[in-house]
């Protein structure tokens, strides 16, 4: 057995059985044992969309899929999506192809300081030496990524340990002992409590694993006992909803409105996230968001088990056995008229299938959609959490590889979707059951109110000539068509909600332009 | 006057008047100040379109172009064309938008660690600290990128220098007094001739600023005197070739060709270069690839001044009167039949237009194109030198934009070309004179080599299907339409000559699909 043959045999052992992979040269060891087949592996053509798929993946199965990059260069196409998968607590597992070690030396043009590109955005970075230690490198780079949060673990693997023979039995492994999550601090539960109490009013936020399963009918039973708001950051991981979900309100974008919504709250208590905060700064407006006299409690931290930290402070608050609110079913009905972010959400609340999964990267149009979705059917939401644009595309291709039973709905501006648009590919090659529906605006339209936001009023030319992208438009048909999936073009609100219902039926990949 | 206003007037005072951009919310400041009409943006629609692009301008001004990238993640997607432009000795001003000072303790979504990322591959990084210094921080990053070779200079760009009014005028600026190229060392160039004259079988590699302008003639003369031989890597930055230029042999790739063809010598001389290395090491194969009694003598560092070393030698050895070996024109005539790589490169070298650049990342179909267009019209070739994949069609862009008055041709395989096809889009907005020509054989068709290069033969099915990249075919005139590019397909040698023709000779950019 050789290195790389060690490596995927162990990866798989520890439950890491998927690779979204953009391989070269220095991997075709790794490809051949690929050959195995308890490993399924994906071919990106870019690698964003591989790190944007192992993303993807931990979001609905909780668990890190493996990535395969070909040395500094590739890691570093990788690097952004892995920026949005680290601050969206996904744990994955990249595997970096490097020259072997005898060559680094001579500084071939592919040579490039792997390490110090890694370890910005990842949490644990190791070169593997030799074969005999990959496997034990492989387990610790998966308890690593198996965390909570999940941790970017990567693993630097020079040619020489992966075609080089394993020749020591690697018999067991010492586990470093990343902990579980951690148990929750029972005086905060009891200071928290206090707090809700008092009557003062409270805001909770919730976030991470708070978001959906158990934890959210706690939050439900706190909400019904002590009528404290429950809500979330304006983005998150991952969230449960629609009818029969307990319904959490969410914190506006833009900084004078969220500054507004948290005037009514004299306390926050968090749960796996930090008081909120401005996406970005402007001159002259508030980083902080809260009110100074506002105070700011942590129920659970991001390592902690936010589930018992709800089910301790239900208990302590008396509502165990209280019926949380309920999300009632809202029929929107089939939208008419013209396309806007009003009827687009009507659309996208009315056409969603049962348990469907929507990836929202819409910026600008979107900005309705969460409010009239509300109502849905029961469905989850997954939105970008590290602000680095090209997080749609591929993270859809990951949720619907990780959830091939689920419709996934992907909702993203144009603008957004052609930084990562190779995701339409792999889509297509593994039949996979995503909608893409491109808000076509031809702009970065987010950037004209953030123009405005920064006090400039409207662009003048030069500037608007790089934020309008209109000429030439984007033909989206062609774009779809060009990677294999079926793309349709809609005008109206009627057309949008009949060919989204359509597409959402229809098994394999779809694109849906939505002319604005 | 603010920050932005400051940078963008000083930039352009010194020299550096086009940026190629992909702006955010933290770069409208910047996006103001292009408002000054001495200032050139360009914008892409991908970071790794705008870092490619500097490089391609650099190449054919040998002067930097700026880049705006927004913070950690938007410099993250520029990182390999910038490590492929180091690797070219390539300068450029990376601006990297960043949060406003005060905002970073928050530790918002996009916040990172960006001098970590860009370290690795920037010769210079700096943070400015306030409006007051931007000037003579862009001064200072512009000198490290016009060195020679050039250096990738990144300025990081808090919000709030940006925007903060300059309330200190900049007078004039301490410069740190980067050095021009080297004086050659006169010692070396003695030595150096002493092994000419010897008449051992002697190959010089040049690389650089060596393989145009001056620096070849010097050269000619010189092996037109010695009978030495005078070549390149397999991979050189800018070569002027064609008839009537000083021609130069080429290192194969393949390790066992490259130490087949360097058996013939005992010395080895480099200008601007290192000694031959393999570009990936193979189990059982050298990375060195000369004669271990090979001697090597470096004539010229890629910091000193190659063409007076040449022309040094020349005298040295009593060249300066003599007229160099000059290519002869050949007449390659309108191939026919099937595509494979001879009829390409026919097809190729007689559809030259005069002036032609031709920017190069075929890999594979491309092998014989070198050879093949050595004798056409006089032209450049432009290469990818950090090997890192996606360089060619935002190469291609930029050198368009820098030689406006030039056709480009940019031969690319289909699997290279999907990691940055968004350049297609600037190609069409900016109405750039790129004729792109896709080598269509659906497949990493190099890693099959490669496959079989690491001793294992033919790839098995999951191997091949990390290979493979022909479920789907990706559709290459829907692609070219769906970003405003006319494309056209050809199946045989004549008509691919005829519309090589068509398009060269048409305004703006085209696409040809080379279906293999």
């Amino acid at each position: 057995m050789n290195g790389a043959e060690s490596l995927v045999n162990t990866l798989v052992d520890e439950g890491v059985d998927i690779c979204f992979a953009n391989p070269g040269t220095s991997e075709m060891h790794f490809l051949a044992a690929l050959e195995n087949p308890r490993m399924r592996s994906v071919l990106c053509l870019y690698e964003g969309v591989a790190t944007g798929a192992a993303d993807g993946w931990y979001r609905m199965r909780r668990a890190p899929a493996a990535t395969l990059l070909h040395l500094g260069p590739g890691l570093a196409n990788g690097l952004s999506n892995i920026h949005n998968a680290k601050r969206a607590g996904s744990g994955m597992v990249n595997i970096i192809g490097e020259h072997a070690t005898a060559h680094l030396k001579y500084d071939a043009p592919l040579a490039s300081d792997i390490e110090g590109l890694a370890r910005p955005l990842s949490h644990w970075v190791r070169r593997t030496i030799s074969s005999n230690t990959l496997a034990g490198d492989a387990v610790a780079a998966v308890e690593q990524a198996s965390a909570r949060p999940g941790k970017i673990a990567t693993l630097i693997l020079p040619g020489d340990t992966s075609w080089g023979e394993v020749t020591v039995p690697s018999g067991s492994f010492a586990r470093s002992g990343v902990p579980a999550a951690g148990v929750p601090d029972a005086a905060a539960v009891e200071r928290i409590a206090a707090v809700l109490r008092s009557g003062e009013p409270t805001f909770i936020i919730l976030a991470g694993a708070a978001c959906f399963g158990p934890a959210l009918d706690w939050a439900g039973k706190v909400a019904a006992k002590t009528g404290t708001r429950i809500g979330t950051q304006f983005f998150t991981s991952r969230i449960e909803r629609g009818a029969g979900r307990v319904p959490l309100e969410r914190l506006p974008y833009a900084v004078p409105q969220a500054v507004e919504f948290l005037k009514a709250f004299k306390h926050i208590i968090t749960v796996e996230t930090g008081e909120p905060v401005a996406f970005f700064s402007y001159p002259g407006k508030p980083s902080l968001l809260k009110q100074p006299d506002c105070q700011v409690h942590r129920l659970a931290a991001a390592d902690e088990d936010s589930t018992s930290a709800l089910e301790m402070l239900a208990d302590a608050v008396g509502a165990r056995t209280l019926d949380p609110f309920r999300q009632p079913f809202i029929d929107k009905g089939a939208p008419s008229g013209a396309l806007n972010p009003l009827s687009i959400a009507h659309a996208l609340a009315s056409a969603m299938p049962e348990n469907a999964i929507l990836v929202d990267e819409s910026l600008t149009t979107g900005r309705e959609t969460m409010g009239h979705t509300a109502g849905a059917v029961p469905h989850d939401t997954i939105q970008n959490m590290g602000g680095s644009i090209g997080y749609g595309t591929p993270v859809a291709t990951g949720v619907a590889v990780a959830c091939p039973d689920r419709r996934v709905v992907c909702i993203v501006g144009d603008g957004s979707a052609m930084y990562t648009i190779q995701s339409l590919w792999t889509q297509a090659r593994e039949g996979l059951n995503v909608t893409t529906v491109i808000f076509a605006n031809r702009s970065y339209q987010i950037l004209k109110a953030e123009y405005a936001n920064m006090g400039f009023g409207a662009p003048g030319p030069q500037a608007l000539a790089m934020i309008d992208i209109d000429k030439p438009a984007i033909d989206w048909l062609a774009m779809g068509k060009s990677m294999g999936v079926p793309a349709v073009s809609v005008g109206t609100a009627e057309a949008f909600f009949h060919e989204l219902g359509r597409c959402n039926a229809a098994p394999g990949p779809s694109l849906i332009e939505v002319r604005l």
